[in-house]
């Protein structure tokens, strides 16, 4: 157990993963291929004709040897005397497993199967799966999909794929590991057209071998991907994802899109066959593995563009210096900004005091900095404003012209970076774009786009020193509490024995000494229905608060009997403060989590929690309180109580490491954990094992 | 006062607007023009060569009549024998009230001052602005600007803009009226880039004169106009704004962006020399008025652009077909327009069969229908989604092919527009775009944009049922209720007479009255300090609740004189449910407004309200709620009580026409107003007015 609790997830095992007889083939086949027509053997050949190295056509029943159609893989690598490690399989659904088999047979390592028909349509197409997916298992060899639309590799030229233009997405710095074949692709295009290229573009489809962990793990060795852009449907092993993202974020940025924030499921689930995983969870694990999280396909292609030219240093809270030369632009963007909580700090005097020598007076100066139509100065301005002691990163927007671009770039520091945002003639502001791409300036062509490439700068920053500044995963708990029940004042001694507080209690058997407990605590106390089988107290009238006197102690016992208590707690009342809620359960696809939310009915409505893994590091704890809606609660609201995040971490952390360290217990909630003058309290709380 | 119930703010009186001398003159005179240098008069006096009507160049320190370069404007027009309406002003900021004059004097009816160095400029520049204002108005002339790039009206080929490019925008449908002259610019640019021409695009400025209400005026004659892009940073006459928008959304789309969301005012107010009006009221008010709002300048042109196309017929609950080649990028469209509040209503088993005829098995087909890769049954897919009862707008999404254009424009009807969202090879996308555009069918290059433009459809067609079942504005109130003050008993009678609902209660003068009181009506009580001057009673330990017993009742009076009472209020306890907040009140910008929001701490931590000016439609008030982030709430949460619209809708109504009725009433707030299994009930009441 205590093995289990001292590594948390970071037991998981990560196989070395190995993806270049997939991505990096020596030799490629195609199996159904055709020279003429429009199926899908025929698109493929077509599409991988540009591929350098060598491709071999195999076709079973309509042989060719003379013009290159070989009878089968075998026959075809022993005609070309060349290795084929990748076969892209082009025969239906039902004779895809017996193709792998052959091709397997043959020395090939990867298969891709673009066809559908497979789990996603039901029917016969679950037993096809099946047995593709046993035929890939028993061979060794790695399977992407089926139902994908396969992938693309622009500097290998190797373009697998049936989508008309995927060969011409130009080659880069960015991968694209999408859930879906068709937003693979369609983010392919939208980085084009942003002039981003790719290092890789896959879809996965059904994901029933290579997933997106299995990706992610291939780049984090891929010398040509510098950011990566992550799409996610659903999950199947959540700590799995989560360890890859987390090691892969350590040396590249990944931004990640989850869909299925509304009610979706329906549909997603006719189109892999997956369930659907849980859009919350599986945001939360996604940061704390380090990715920057956006809300749709452009923010992620504006994103993914910004970090796969810049990263900023690791930094709890980066400051962006803005420069702009019109006044309006430069309001929505510090209005974008600020909304993604990003910090915008005024500068120095000394910063000040140079720009003022730079610009006519009048004009704003302390950031942002509005410099009106770039002239002479600007890029010394810019200078200004990078040097700024409090600036990590300068976004500058301008309208039509941007000085020279050199000017721009020049003021790009290696530690501090420029981010630029255009506007103008749509054929000039791609040239200029792509000229300040060319000296390694992210170029955007609206202020909100700047924004957002801008905000995921620092948000991956942030996110990085987070990760530098983690502790160890907690440890420890409190042994046996798996294979019985626990009720409220058991409970509470568990929480105590984990270091929380509580109010001074008694549990009472009868009347008798409930009067006594009322006496030797003081009045008010509140008194409640004890019962472990009861979940659910208030709701059935089993609590009782506010109580003085014995008068309203037999009252408050007597309908606590009528609810149907047979024993009682009485315990003194908390001060008044701010009900959180904070728990820890057992995720289906994560495991372990944690959980915090804001109590009270309001808060349930807006299902206003936020949730990390249970091996969460204290400065990951401590984060939680800020993705609250009502946040601002916490901190001294009305002149009320100002939580301690230090003492929230260690709550966080013993709850999740309690999980961690026994296997038989299912879930620990704190339902109010107050938050008062004198810190946090716990007023109830419910143990739930395997055995309940 | 009763005639000012009456008719509310449509009392505002609108000028007969006639911006045609500025926005099409017979003659245009650039004022400092210049034939050489890069100066704001030469630059302008190039950018409207192209202008097809006269264009006389004026110069008076270095006229050359020989070359066209006048000494005056008078002398110009003597010279070309034409009519000069439009003076573009090219001289510095202490010089324009002169040369305005001196326009005026030779016929000139409007002027366009780009120079900055104004009030936003604060010094000498606030003379400025007041002496050209002053000239403007002595003389009739209306004047744009100052600190504005211009505008263009690319129909007549006229670009009074110094920006570079500016003149190549083309022309088209969309208006944008913009608060800033860089946003105007840069919406032109990317509405361009949208493949959307302009038929016209301003940027006010300082907006010392022509402001946006006036653009709005003259655009709803505009027959070149068919969709209005708003940008608005602050507003100085709220009502007149929101009269402009009300009268030209009835005839033409408006979508407005509202900058300011997040503390952006203090650069605001360096920008154009105003004050941050409320992002908030300043949206509610928007919306009422018929306005789709949008939340950034993308946004702004996927959903202006939508509307410059098609518009649907009003509905209070559109239903949206969706169509997809590909199952990942139809997820993300499905998610976004479901978070967008926007119904996909399932398809009729009719239109079901019919599909089912068209496609392979196994695909979804109930809406969204997956339809594979583009076939030949595409467009007749198309259309069975278009004919469906429920569908009254169908988005299809398509990566790299769209079957024909001719297919997709096919299934659009009168009644049922198709919007199209393509992925592909950028340029082939752009082409496919422009067919889909000549053809009358928006187009779109990614899901969520696609989303933006169907969401926009939307939205404006609920508004503009809304509008269509809007009812008189409300009316009546009690009489008198201005100079004096009122405690909660007389507030509540008040509300009474206004038909609201409270819960019996006693005034008492003292102790004894109040032991009778509580004989009365029984226990528990609410005990209350009741003094008009006190107005948050809570705050001070003037609220004694759940009181039963005369003990009780002893102990809370005694606490209520000590915290300072000589009068009491007993209160009969309401029952449990949601709190709410309402209220109404006088905005600086708008007038009077009412208010509502969630009740409770949680909920003023999150500032859960919304807005509406006070002559709001039952249908405005009854879609409040809508608006709230916990509304759910209210709609029976936890077998908790359910909010009948209509009722509140008459609460928030019989204040708002209070309001309006009584110019010596400040404000009446109600906090909280519960929902109650019975119905609403107020259980305090604070009224202020001019004299409190």
């Amino acid at each position: 157990m205590s093995e289990l609790t001292a590594t948390g997830v970071t037991t998981v095992t990560t196989p070395d993963v190995d993806l270049s007889a997939l991505f990096a083939p020596r030799g490629v086949a195609v199996v159904g291929a055709s020279r003429t027509g429009t199926k899908l053997g025929s698109v493929m050949a077509q599409a991988l004709r540009a591929f350098g190295g060598p491709l071999a056509l195999v076709n079973s029943r309509n042989p060719d040897p003379a013009a290159g159609l070989y009878p089968s893989v075998g026959a075809a690598a022993d005609a070309l005397g060349e290795p084929l490690d990748l076969a892209v399989l082009c025969v239906p659904a039902a004779a895809c497993a017996g193709a792998l088999e052959d091709a397997a047979s043959a020395g090939v390592r990867a298969a891709l199967v673009c066809a559908g028909g497979f789990a996603e349509a039901g029917g016969d197409g679950v037993a096809y799966q099946e047995r593709l997916v046993a035929a890939a298992r028993e061979s060794g060899v790695r399977l992407l999909g089926p139902n994908t639309s396969g992938f693309l590799v622009p500097h290998r030229r190797l373009t697998a794929s049936f989508v008309p233009g995927a060969g011409e997405v130009p080659a880069g710095a960015v991968a694209v590991v999408a859930a879906s074949g068709g937003v693979n692709h369609a983010l392919a295009f939208l980085l084009a057209d942003a002039g981003v290229g790719i290092s890789l573009a896959v879809g996965l489809g059904n994901g029933t071998d290579v997933d997106a962990a299995d990706v992610l793990e291939h780049l984090a060795s891929d010398t040509s991907t510098a950011a990566v852009a992550l799409h996610v449907e659903s999950v199947g092993d959540g700590p799995r994802l989560y360890e890859a993202v987390r090691r892969l974020t350590r040396t590249k940025p990944v931004v990640a899109l989850v869909v299925g924030r509304n009610d979706v499921a329906e549909f997603a689930a006719s189109h892999t066959g997956a369930l659907a995983t849980s859009w919350r969870t599986t945001r939360a694990v996604l940061r704390q593995a380090g990715a920057v999280l956006v809300d749709d396909e452009r923010d992620l292609v504006d994103a993914v563009a910004t970090l796969s030219r810049s990263r900023l240093r690791p930094a709890a809270d980066p400051g962006v210096g803005i420069v702009t030369a019109q006044a309006g632009p430069g309001l929505i963007l510090l209005d974008a900004l600020r909304g993604a909580a990003v910090s915008t700090p005024t500068l120095t005097e000394a910063t000040q005091a140079r720009i003022a020598g730079l610009l006519p007076p009048m004009t704003f100066q302390r950031n942002p900095v509005d410099t009106g139509r770039p002239g002479e100065t600007f890029g010394e301005v810019l200078t200004a404003v990078a040097t700024d002691p409090g600036v990590d990163v300068v976004a500058v927007y301008a309208l039509a012209e941007l000085g020279s671009t050199e000017q721009v770039a020049a003021a790009a520091t290696q530690d501090v970076p420029v981010v630029a945002g255009l506007g103008g003639r749509p054929a000039e502001v791609r040239e200029l774009r792509h000229q300040l791409h060319s000296t390694g300036v992210p170029a955007h062509l609206s202020p909100s786009a700047l924004a957002t490439g801008v905000a995921a700068l620092v948000q991956d920053a942030r996110l990085a020193h987070r990760a530098q500044h983690a502790d160890e995963a907690p440890r420890g708990g409190v042994a046996g509490l798996a294979g019985r029940s626990w009720d409220e004042h058991q409970a509470k001694s568990v929480l105590e024995a984990l270091g929380l507080r509580t109010t001074p209690r008694r549990a009472c058997e009868d009347e008798e000494s409930a009067h006594e407990a009322l006496d030797a605590l003081g009045g008010p106390v509140a008194v409640k229905l004890l019962d472990a089988a009861v979940l659910h107290k208030t709701e059935i009238g089993g609590v009782h608060l506010g109580v003085r006197t014995h008068a309203e102690l037999d009252d408050a016992l007597a309908g606590l009997r009528a609810a149907g208590a047979s024993r009682f707690l009485v315990e003194a009342m908390a001060p008044p403060g701010v009900d959180l809620i904070v728990g820890a359960h057992r995720d289906a696809v994560f495991g372990p989590v944690v959980l915090l939310g804001l109590g009270g009915t309001q808060a349930e409505a807006l299902a206003d929690v936020t949730m990390r893994l249970a091996s969460l590091s204290t400065a990951e704890a401590a984060a939680m309180p800020d993705e609250l809606l009502g946040a601002a609660l916490l901190d001294g609201w009305r002149s009320g109580p100002r939580l301690d995040r230090a003492e929230l971490a260690q709550v966080l952390r013993a709850l999740g490491a309690q999980l961690l360290a026994d296997p038989g217990l299912e879930s620990i909630e704190i339902n109010p954990l107050r938050l008062t003058v004198d810190g946090l309290v716990a007023l109830d709380a419910v143990i739930t094992t395997a055995e309940d």
